[in-house]
């Protein structure tokens, strides 16, 4: 955080020679350090960098690769403790672009978490929206308001503000997964709030059931607890199993071969996780969606305000973003900055993938947008 | 914007000796160096700045002299001109701890305007929601979408995003006001958008119209043109007259004097604009009240998530935000950033106050929080 | 109600000689013999009746007189106390074709009611929305949840469904108006709930103020008193002045006439009564509008589906509403039944109209289909 | 509909001897004959009916016998052809108390539907919100907008009002289903519109499916395809599957047992049905519920506004509506007047039920309730 430097202002404004600017003159600069001392900055030799005419987003495109982030939190598990006061073994992807910030895009963060065999995160709490994705493994429970939700390949647990949570890694091998939460954006507004709950869980808690009491209660489609009805901001919903989400997937790409509606473009699935308790998105800040994408589709240029996080769950392909590219496999993660084009393209590899296609898991600030009137899209022309 | 260092990482990650960490070891400074090459950081050793216990704000309280503002605008009257590229002749608060950015808070923007008679100022039209509040002069036209609509002492004229807008001085004075834009939240989640108008406007958009039509359709209270009830975000009554805000606060402090409920608590009352066609605030991102207090009265602390910019319209005062206090009188500003207590002590200044109370102007990002779930408040007991 | 016939059954169904009815036979009339003692009823021979093509009503087009209903109730003034047990000196419009119940339309009741010097309607509250509507006269308060509200010529008070309320004359003079419920509506669904209150008044709320509390907290256009601003069903602004509605009338022909969108087509001005908390109709179950029609104008025809009460405030003209035309003065009623065609032509009549239009206040019962799903309207082409 | 006496008004008004009516008198019978003449009704006359201090229902409890029903269908199966003009072979419950008329209660129409094999039931449409529910049998698909959808025991299809829809027996034996709509309702308001359709469909719609296309698209939990997100009134889910039902009631039962929340009294689980798009009500004025007891159990008599229709899915008990009680076993219709108590005793019947448990299908009017802020309940101590 800047602060004032000794002896002056922070603020520092320059006169330049340029069209659009006042012309340099004494009086001019005697103006501008009138302004400097009364901590006010003009709108005319800012407004271009302000209020561009599109967003250019301060963070790039950039892909970090599973394996890496992998090696490093196996590294991490044996070096450092998970504890109080460090809460977590999560390590966070640091856009390059945005001065060594542990932020993904300037409102999301991800990390991935890595929990050793019989390990404890503590029980804690926080404003900010949060959610876990398992692309590998599984033994892990997080445990949810007291609720256990067991963790496994393809699952989806959002984690509304508040709520008390806890993980344990119930087996004997060490489980990573990967983390989303909304960080950035809240430590840019200052809405956060942060507290820290009990040491241990009871034995109750530790248990390591097949299904969480949430899912018993809200996972049957269309169907509502009348006991529970009461809304609030986020799902009750706290695990959205791969079972469900590979067969929404599967059933889209099955219509469109069928001639029926259902794709977003051709060969394109996609599914939004939703709060089943209003419909809306699962999390007040996050939407979440699940992309599968037939082998040899290429997708049509899609630009959206806000920015997005993907991670490969299955197959393989090239992945374009602005002006860069990469090619992609599983556990991958990249960044779409806002109104960057995003353009994905569905290799064959048989080896590597169950459907046959590329599978990816995104999450997104797309409800902030949409909830604050600011939400603009605009889909591109494939050129091929 | 930060960037790559030369030959370096943006990323630094230091070992430090502390209980909530690692212990240090070559090891560590091994994986640490990792995390950098790989653009990662690990939570523990962020979590204290980034998941505080409550709001820290990055901002500080601070206050603004009308006075001087108004003296630095008048001189810029005569330096700067207004036309395309500058676009505006305001001068923004910045607050002293975020930098030197032209950000009164976090999320929010505050400038003096200042138009010189026969002055134009050319047609834009942007994402940022804005708005304009008089706190004296009068003289100038606001042309929003073609219908011109004055601007005198008192008045608030809202103006959702994406609306053309221009601004014009029939008078022969020069004129002063006060702007308020999210420009700083759209820069942070990278919103915006912005489009250069015509450079001059038709007659009839220069005419000077006691009433905007805008008024004439939608400022009839409780009263809606069936022919405009199409929803958008953004109120379609593009002014608040100064009439009708003095009314409804002397209201309410009479039905308190009557022994009636209407005030927000003793001696303070409090109305929000609202957007007639929703019933919600004025703007998506802006909340915008006014605030009478009577003489004597010192309201309780109250904290709320979210940052405020205030006016003083009339009246004089003696303001308290966290640990700092001023004396503040008319078109004096101040901030009161996120969770910072907030008092106010209205003092007797029988010479410069209509109402001979305290009158302020305020807007705050609160429909940010209110939107998102985020919002939460607390009033605490007045110690007096 | 009817009920089950001595020695028989309610339900009688015929066999009848029809292309789309199934052929008369013994055992037919066995199986229909049948249905009637087990309580049943074929859809087909019901399903012409029960489900039209487009609505047609059991109400038909009618109109009252506002000189016979004066009259009449003036008589009643004399010879049918106000008090306890029959409440209210209120007399239901009866369409002709509802079986002599007092229902102007299916789910619509008007009445006028009328109260002599110094009298006092007992306090009570009931699940029906109600309002009131002064065509003449003044000098009664409408006492609601212990808020006297004046009502002269011209004010619409609207009433929400479990608020208490009272009338005084306070005149000397007696005292007639309109109430419209929802009535026959919560009879049909069996919605209804209805409390007595207290006999007697307290001085206090025997007052008689210029203005309620009700419009010095809410009447102020886009302003909203802080401490109130819980929503609850129906509005809390308890009287719309005849002053806003004839200013909002006057400025949308204004508009019109300078070139300008506003009215909802030519020559015909239409606003609607809103809640100022809410933004939406100021009743759940029923609409309050009102039209000012230029002289010389004659509007499309309308059809929608649910009905409207109409009464003439000022002005002269002629009325089509299906197959029915009547000439219509001030105070004159007249029903629109659902999806009947109503089109009104403003005529000249210098001498009895403030604005030289044909000014008419409307309710229906739009809410309820609005809220249900079932609203639609067409503008058929006007034939001249 | 009753219509104007020869000679005479259809209003008729009696003075009557009592305490809360205006003396007789000359006069008075002058009046009375001065309203009926001018198509006007007292309220004095009529206040207790009309607006009594609860509802009292015009219709009464009363239970249908579904071999009762069953019978009487088979036999029209074989009188009684399916074609265009009746458009379906449906036999309506006849509420006793409601004139003969085929209403299940005032809001309600509940219906047997039977359908010989091979038989196909032409397409129409109309604004009546409608949906199907099977106890028992199977072979019939429902083709709701082009999309067969299958029918099979326990299942529930809802089909929002204005859908295209037919029906078409693929299999080799009769099929028997439950129809409900609310035509009383929109009889009552004048809401209805009605089409016909293709009198045959093409083969592919002829198709049998196992699953529909909705279900395909809309029946994975918390997964919603995003391109097909515009909202419309009423479900998207055509089908409702008995397996899902059935684990939701089981899970809950299961949680009870285990010491935590999830059913709506002990031994009594409850499910709504919901529209996965909007998470409300699957039809804009019909809510559809199921209910499953534990044996043993009594559930706590249940008051609420608006009337429902139950049908027995599986096991025994005895139901008690008001001043009424009747034992029921599988397919036994019964209907809850408004504001009536319930209350619900399963009984032990080993043979006849798959849960152990008294299982029940319910619709009901909530959501006209609910939507126009009408809905009362009220639970009573269960005195046992």
């Amino acid at each position: 955080m800047p602060h004032v430097n000794a002896g002056g202002s922070p603020v520092k404004i320059a006169a330049v020679d340029r069209p659009d600017q006042p012309s340099r003159s004494p009086e001019l600069e005697d103006l501008y350090r009138g302004f400097e001392k009364a901590l006010l900055v003009p709108l005319w030799t800012e407004i271009g960098d302000l209020m561009p005419p599109h967003p250019r987003s301060s963070a790039q495109p950039h892909r970090w690769e599973w394996g890496t982030l992998l090696d490093l939190a196996g590294r991490a598990g044996e070096l450092v403790p998970v504890g109080r006061g460090g809460e977590r073994r999560a390590i966070a992807l640091a856009n390059p672009s945005l001065g060594g910030k542990p932020y993904a895009t300037p409102t999301l963060w991800a990390a991935i978490q890595y929990l050793m065999p019989g390990e404890n995160a503590p029980e804690h709490r926080h404003s900010q929206n949060a959610f876990r994705f398992v692309v590998e493994g599984e033994g892990v429970w997080t445990v949810v308001e007291r609720d256990p939700v067991p963790m496994r390949r393809g699952d989806f647990l959002p984690q509304p503000g508040l709520h008390w949570h806890a993980h344990h890694n119930a087996a004997d091998t060490p489980m990573a997964w990967i983390d989303g939460l909304d960080i950035p954006f809240q430590y840019g507004v200052e809405a956060q709030f942060f507290d820290f709950g009990r040491d241990t869980l009871t034995e109750e808690e530790h248990a390591t059931p097949d299904r969480s009491r949430a899912e018993r209660l809200w996972g049957h489609p269309g169907l509502a607890p009348v006991s529970r009805l009461r809304r609030h901001e986020g799902t009750p919903l706290l695990c959205y199993r791969w079972t469900d989400t590979d067969a929404a997937l599967t059933d889209q790409l099955a219509l469109e071969r069928e001639g029926h509606a259902g794709t977003i473009e051709p060969g394109h699935a996609l599914v939004r996780y939703t709060d089943p308790a209003t419909a809306g998105d699962v999390l007040p800040t996050i939407r979440a969606q699940f992309h599968r994408i037939a082998t040899g589709v290429e997708t049509a240029p899609y630009r959206e305000t806000g920015s997005s996080v993907y991670q490969v769950f299955d197959g393989s392909g090239q992945v374009t973003v602005g002006d860069r590219s990469w090619r992609v496999s599983r556990g991958d993660l990249f960044v779409v900055p806002s109104w960057q084009p995003l353009s994905i393209r569905s290799e064959a590899s048989a080896s590597d993938s169950d459907s046959g296609a590329l599978d990816l898991f995104q999450f997104s600030d797309a409800p902030i947008f949409t909830r604050l009137g600011l939400y603009r899209s605009r889909t591109e022309e494939n050129s091929r």
